[in-house]
């Protein structure tokens, strides 16, 4: 399937709320996007079941804080030149690209990057939404190598990792990351077609065009998108999701720091009376909380969006006095494995809540 | 000339002399090298003048803090995987390693990757001393490329650098270092035998060996070290040496930070009466002054000595009592040109001192 210019904003629509408040903005990756396609150059929209055997699919992607993304624009010749690092690595060329995430940026620049290329993009993702670091990944829970892991920045630096370690692959490329200014583009976790099959969250490309799509034509139909978006995602592998909290935005806790994006957003209730909503972040919502009692817990995802609009707020964005709602929705199965949970479940950050799955 | 076991000691204290109270403590690197003599692998150093024009020589080292070097002592594997590394990018095998600095751990890091891959070490280095930073090289002053630069930790772990700036290269190795733990192992600067001829400080891993012979003779034959060094060093391309101050350690500030050991030793004067001698070091000594005047300035070698038997004292074992002689080495002309200072001299350092050689 090729991917048409009108689809571009509903993808990065539905990416940046699939991202969970992180992921970075869409809208830079929508851009790139958009310029190859009114250039004249395709791209073709993948199904990972239809991949042969031996394919070779490289993701590349975005990784840094959101914060810093805003000012520093990518030229677009990074992500292309880690991948092509990882080609070199493995003497070989790339079949494919496809995401590592499907939240945010990272939805964007394997489309950019097949575009320029001229290869396909795999419709499926890592990680089923976004997550802050580049360990939480389906590719590393089924056992998937992440090296070699290029890493590339504007200024024409790249570097190639080589371990057998994920947690250190993300440490390492972490640390080269703020030295590279505290953005960075990345090819890694190098995979066959038959290991996207057993180990990507499938179809998630797919999912963020329908729910871009979705939130767009509500507004259009004069129809709740709110309840459009929790009838659409119960006919997904994502089982359920659910508004959990409407207010306004009272307080903003924001830094930039590790290499992340960090913080809190408190949401005061439309009533006036009851207890706030607290949600916590790195680069992405970990946790809902209001009067004590988990609301919702990462992995699932917790989006902040436009009360009216049901548009999606990414943190970077997030302003004082925003009237908001807070969806939050289940993972699919792949993702609420014990293997998944102790990758990226509340735990992974030091969480001390257990997850009950909103799916469930 | 094939290395001699008992050459090894002599070369390790003249290594420590050289490296200018940094540079790390030879005697681990030492033990490494003995222990491959002993094992039966031969150590072959050549004249940097007798290198074919073509001849590839990938230069090997250590970086980080010489304070955690201490506590986490090299497997061996970790320059020998980074050199492959290289000559993997390069598509090429070397010919021969070399230091990168003669100073310090790092005149013997090559001689054990010569070791162990059975090729020559070339008797010549880049900082013709101890640098704390790997821009810091004749090699960059005279338009060696940096990269493709190789590190390595003892985990197994690799990254492969590609830029063309050689601030950028130091940058972002050291973010990786301190991400590995402080200290790993690097090849990098890969060079034509004409490029080392041109670019390298010259036979100094036999200048090591033999200031280590003249500390380690002179006690035996009962003659006063220092004398014996400014003699001997007077005959060299250093031009000159000089003890500069005597006195015993009264004050000590060392500090691990940014993937350096950073601080400064007072000196007070035997005398008891005159100003104390205060020596500021980034790993290496920057600057000897007393009384508000400057008695040695980088790039020229300071070097804290034991005041009865001229064993040099490196900064990480330094301690408070301690009965010390400093000394002050003039440097070769090659790291005293403008291109050379703008690299490696005071301001480099970001003092405001204007450097007067020694050795004028």
């Amino acid at each position: 399937m090729k991917l048409q210019l009108e689809d571009v904003d509903d993808l990065c629509t539905g990416a940046a709320f699939l991202g969970a408040g992180g992921g970075g903005d869409p809208y830079i990756g929508g851009l790139m996007v958009k310029q190859e396609l009114l250039a004249g150059r395709e791209i073709e929209i993948i199904d990972p079941d239809d991949l042969a055997p031996d394919t070779l699919v490289i993701p590349s992607a975005m990784m840094g804080a959101p914060t810093v993304l805003l000012e520093k624009i990518p030229s677009g010749e990074e992500p292309v030149r880690a991948l092509r690092a990882v080609e070199h690595a493995l003497g070989r060329k790339a079949d494919a690209t496809m995401p590592t995430e499907v939240g945010g940026i990272n939805s964007t620049i394997p489309l950019f990057v097949g575009a320029r290329l001229g290869i396909p993009v795999v419709d499926a993702d890592g990680q089923g939404r976004a997550f802050p670091e580049i360990q939480m990944e389906t590719f590393a829970i089924e056992g998937v190598s992440g090296t070699p892991m290029a890493i590339a920045d504007e200024k024409g630096d790249c570097a190639l990792i080589e371990t057998d370690d994920h947690h250190r692959m993300e440490w390492i490329a972490r640390g080269i990351t703020i030295r590279m200014g505290g953005t960075a583009y990345w090819a890694a976790y190098p995979m066959t077609g038959t290991e996207v099959k057993r180990a990507s969250v499938k179809h998630t490309l797919s999912l963020a065009r329908q729910i871009g799509r979705i939130i767009r034509t509500s507004r259009h139909d004069k129809l709740d998108p709110f309840e459009e978006l929790e009838r659409f995602i119960a006919t997904t592998s994502y089982g359920r999701a659910k508004r959990i909290f409407s207010g306004k935005i009272t307080d903003l806790d924001r830094q930039t720091s590790r290499g992340f994006t960090l913080g809190s957003v408190t949401i005061s209730p439309d009533n006036g009376r009851s207890a706030p909503c607290i949600i916590d972040f790195q680069n992405e919502n970990l946790s809902a909380k209001a009067d004590g009692k988990v609301l919702a817990l990462v992995p699932d995802i917790i989006t902040v969006l436009d009360a009216e609009t049901a548009v999606p707020i990414t943190n970077e964005t997030l302003r004082y006095g925003q009237r908001v709602a807070v969806m939050a929705v289940g993972v699919p199965p792949i993702m609420r494995s014990p293997a998944a949970l102790k990758q990226f479940g509340p735990q992974a950050f030091g969480l001390s809540e257990t997850y009950v799955s909103l799916a469930d």
